[in-house]
């Protein structure tokens, strides 16, 4: 193997096992989502938020090593963010 | 450059710049060491968990994308979970 073909390794790598974490969060927010109007849990914006920390600290650790361009980790992370503030928006109006 | 030599080089940075933020980590512990007898922030607590927790995911990610042995990045977590430890039984004397 070449070492630009293990870097492509390993950097689809990397971005594969990130690409499975936001997609875990984004479960969460959406199982939230479903059950706004049955089974409304006060924790669940804690855990989210505690998720979210850990796994900007991931993102933030490809890119530091070179791993992922700043570019897409940005990307991944606002597209969460942005699925949070919708989870978010309708938990308030539901108060 | 070789694929090993690549490896090898990507496995040091990926190693160091966690080191650096444990060495973060351990300096914040220190600081409250320190401060103890004189300035106690009931907050130091909360902050240095959340730190341990997102340090905690970036090592767990390393081992993931097969940059740093398993034992490597337990060890250094290990190190620094008995500081805190310590920390956390000289502010319980404290109380």
């Amino acid at each position: 193997m070449t070492s630009s073909d293990l870097q492509e390794q390993l950097n689809l790598k990397a971005l594969n096992l990130l690409q499975e974490d936001a997609d875990k969060i984004q479960k969460l927010i959406e199982v939230q989502m479903e059950n706004l109007a049955t089974r409304y849990c006060p924790l669940y914006e804690e855990v989210l938020d505690t998720q979210m920390y850990g796994f900007s600290r991931q993102v933030d650790y490809a890119v530091r090593v070179g791993l992922i361009q700043e570019s897409t980790g940005k990307q991944i992370l606002n597209k969460l963010e942005r699925n949070l503030a919708l989870l978010y928006e309708a938990m308030n109006n539901k108060e």
